[in-house]
């Protein structure tokens, strides 16, 4: 008999079920005997040693449930080394909790946060095996993340929605797109929705640059333009800034987001009118498509498989379109980001799409 | 050879394209010789003699398309009267197109604002057939607007959305739901969300009422609650704010709209992180769904029955189940509202949803 | 404390579980307590006492989950009174469980045939509250059913998806749509669809006006044509023959349907290219859509209404759209079908729709 | 002025607009200036010249439009060098166009036939550029083919509205998938659906080893299973007889398809009530998805690359998530199958998935 701890950290996403669910069959299906222990709520049901027994009946039907039956919640890794309210030293909590129920391995599913603690607690000696979980598909180490894929579907059916009033009044639309840091889900959704103007991260974005677009679009007779931005598309000028003059910049900021500060830009400049809209966390949420369950059943498959075998401190990852292991000390701490010379952006721009660049 | 003009004013919606296909289609299949001349954005399209010739090609394959192919533009009714920037009478401009082009009939797909000035120009001569379109379902005179069930199901699967991610995080979530001031699409797409609080404008809310629902689902170990409030939802004391003090009330109004003050209200009272997802335009937005399309389709042949009859000054309208045609002036300046008597709204709280009352 | 029975019985359909949610949740919600018997497998589970307790937890999260969480059957009703296989009385067994159970009332979900049994078990002195449940909306006594409007959307999205191949490949397409003997469900997702030519029983078709509608279209430049045949679509010839003959016609049968038979005459006749799609049981399965759900769950709570006043032997229906209730006694053995004179009819023969007649 | 001509070929599907789309929005974005020539209902087109000048407006709006707006037709490979019904030289005529046009380039849109012509008509000297298309995904040379992902949505989606009713019944059910002679169609959408056993052509069944699954799941106590059969699945029996001995057996074949047969087995040998649903060419229709749309636009955009760098011979296609050029002589008459022996087979199997081997 085995017992197999497994929780959810960070936002969620869809395909946490389905995921799981690959983990829990691959092992059902092995043969040998099995418990599971899912800690509710993250590394919060970890720590604070909240959790309930599982069975394969848990486990059943929810291929196509999203969210995640376990809940989640983001315990940030930088302090994760601090003692919390009460002073529980949360590292010893969450150990002494695997030790106490004798688990023989972990699986986390997360994101990068949620990775740094699943190494750091490798290191500390657990047997962890981590999956790739976020829709902003920012991971290290993997081609792709479960979540992205469905996430892509909402923003573009947000612009789809988008497209018909925009056609319709001749406006100006922005649909502001989830994604952190990185562009991945805005430069996906945005070429699959058919916005003119895309305007991610990794490519900092010249206002003059997107007026003109706007503008060229304009004189050709088209009656509307539509912009993808990613929430967080920073300006040239703000890319410029110190962290400390960014910060101050944001301390002043009476814009809900970025999204409107360029709305606000361009329909100063234009005089046209803008309208923005933000799908929001609408693009976490809702039933996996079957891509990502398709895909986070094979994780989970093969995160089982590792566990079979006993390797641990990996997360399972996608690399040239089979699955593999990949380190969690290679993982921690980076970030996948959209490279502005990537082939994708190159092929966008061939087909007329401004980066405001 | 009789001659149609044909307009869509106001805010667009689905099926729109579907309406008009409806009435084209009729008119071709009886027979007789019909040439049609195509309004472009609105009103502005009558006034400024703005025009294309439609043949039956241009219907073709639009019985699914968002939008309109006619584009729309608001011209408020309350101004109707004042002559524009450059000094032009409005209502004369549009009579003089209307004969100039010898048109034997105008129809006109548009919601309150826009039936008022179809009114108007009946009054003032005109032959006029209008449809009642509006996704918030608040014309006077009809059961039921296209436009409406399709936006019920963008709303619908807004709060789908939300419903797993609130689950995963156990947080409030507040989804803001257009209709501007009534509250049927609120209503409809709260019951058929699962929402747990419905806070529409018939319906003054009660925030202490609102917080107590809160805190009940949360003493039953419910991890989240949703709130499906509309935009124009308003609080008892506002309610009962005169115009001008209300007036300047939304003056000093910091928040974007009402959901975002109705989250602040809840956060500080409860503790509870409450987010607040706004789809807006979206739900006017995509393509209509199978009983939009029927219904536009149906209203359409009707409106075409009256063109070939020459019954002008009416609206094709919905009652019980059949579709008949309403006086428009009988129609113009009043509002369909949701009765807080109604058995929907009876119903919905013997389901245990809280209208904060 | 109260008892209430409850089972669905028939062909299942969408909002199976949100009718059943909206019955629990009035009740609950009453005040008073209640224990809740679900019956496993339609009548079958009241025959032979097979049923689960039932709380508050099970009907919680199935407003949008298609199919039944009890399991459904069918049991004729023209067998009903025959003994079982093991020389049970299937009607008396069915009195026992009730009367064994102290049942105060059994809430039957059901389309038909399942009205008909309801509403024997109501004159043998059972208290019976029924809800109208079909895709085919063919039940006397009610203006809708739930199950319907979600099986509209999954017909008309399989005539949406055929639409564009047809379109490329230049050939005659046949949907084949269920709704038993009744052509509303085909009626509707054609108008929805877009289709040209519709069949349903109600309307005998003439296999030479099918082919000159096809013809028509294709000298028109149209380069293709669609047709949403009802599985019950009966030719003139057919229609003419008594039930003796048309029994024996059926034994030499050799195709799977009449889309098949209609299939081949017209390849024959035209020489053109015909396909026939099925989408077949997809079409009562999948979740229900807002429309249904928000119907369903009026229709539960309203029905639960019925029990807390004690009002027994009647279906909730739904007659110009408010929620009636109708005695089962005048439901029971009739079948409410498509005139061949409704508006909807001509509405849809003004939309050029040929129904072969 | 360069002159590019198009074509569509085989059996439709999603995104060929798109990838259309793609290349000419890469040529007019590019500087030069293109005509493009539209070959209608594919080779046929271009051996009848018959084809329509296009613009860019013809491209504008059609990302999301499934079909084609050029159509398209099925010219057997196995034909090509065969005189038609008149006389004429398929393979001459087909030159003949593209020279008294003044081609600079032939773009092909088309599966494993239509890239066997394409490359015959590479061989002939003409400058060719082609596309990756089908549902089926068999293409060799690629790792992916536009259309798969929308059409393993639409299969999916058909396997999830069976699941409903499978449960509420109780019943085995047997999904058809196209795929024509390989199984990744059906291998993605029944792991995606949940699908209890998988059929594919690669991997021939027992029939003893589909009923043990489906008896093994009953005595588990689950009340239904699904399968998810691949259009060419083949028996282990048949799979030995000879070419001869096949076409035999299928002379004498009373089933619709291997599914019916299969259910007939099945129902024979266990009792059970076994149903067959077959979405058909449902699954080549419609919109497609966001990942074929991001795809196609990104083939397209690269294949207008290959023209303006007069790179001809090749297809693009999609190597370890990059886009790069296949030779076309390396395509023609290779059929890309799903190995026994890969992973995703063995995650499959991981999951509990039957095969039936």
């Amino acid at each position: 008999m085995k017992r197999i701890g497994m929780l959810t950290s960070g936002g969620d996403c869809q395909a946490l079920n389905a995921a799981m669910r690959g983990v829990v069959k691959c092992l059902i299906n092995s043969g040998e005997q099995y418990e599971f222990y899912g800690f509710l709520n993250g590394y919060k049901g970890l720590i604070y040693s909240n959790f309930r027994m599982l069975t394969g009946a848990d486990f059943s039907g929810i291929l196509t449930r999203g969210g995640t039956i376990l809940g989640s919640s983001r315990v940030p890794f930088k302090t994760i080394r601090e003692p919390d309210e009460d002073g529980i030293d949360k590292v010893e909590a969450m150990k002494q909790t695997y030790y106490k129920l004798q688990l023989d391995c972990l699986v986390v599913l997360g994101g990068n946060g949620s990775q740094k603690t699943a190494n750091l607690l490798s290191e500390e000696g657990l047997n962890i095996v981590s999956l790739p979980k976020t829709i902003d598909n920012d991971l290290w180490g993997t081609d792709m993340t479960f979540g992205f894929q469905s996430a892509v579907d909402v923003a573009t059916t947000s612009i789809d929605y988008i497209h018909t009033t925009a056609d319709s009044h001749g406006r100006v639309f922005i649909v502001e797109v989830m994604g952190h840091k990185v562009g991945w889900l805005t430069l996906n959704a945005g070429i699959a929705g058919g916005a003119d103007i895309i305007l991610i991260p990794e490519i900092p974005y010249d206002i003059k640059k997107v007026i003109d677009a706007i503008e060229v679009r304009e004189k050709r007779g088209c009656r509307f333009t539509i912009l993808a931005v990613a929430e967080g598309a920073i300006s040239k000028e703000d890319a410029k800034l110190s962290k400390k003059e960014y910060k101050e910049k944001l301390q002043n900021y009476t814009f809900p987001s970025v999204s409107y500060e360029l709305a606000d830009q361009i329909q100063k400049k234009t005089g046209r009118e803008v309208r923005v809209t933000v799908p929001g966390h609408m693009q976490r949420g809702g039933a996996p498509d079957p891509y990502d369950r398709v895909f986070a059943s094979r994780l989970g498959a093969e995160a089982g498989q590792l566990i079979i075998k006993g390797h641990f401190g990996y997360m399972v990852a996608y690399k040239n379109r089979e699955i593999v292991k990949t380190p969690l000390k290679e993982i921690a701490g980076k970030l996948k980001t959209v490279s502005p010379d990537a082939s994708i952006i190159k092929e966008a721009k061939m087909l007329g799409i401004s980066f405001g660049d």
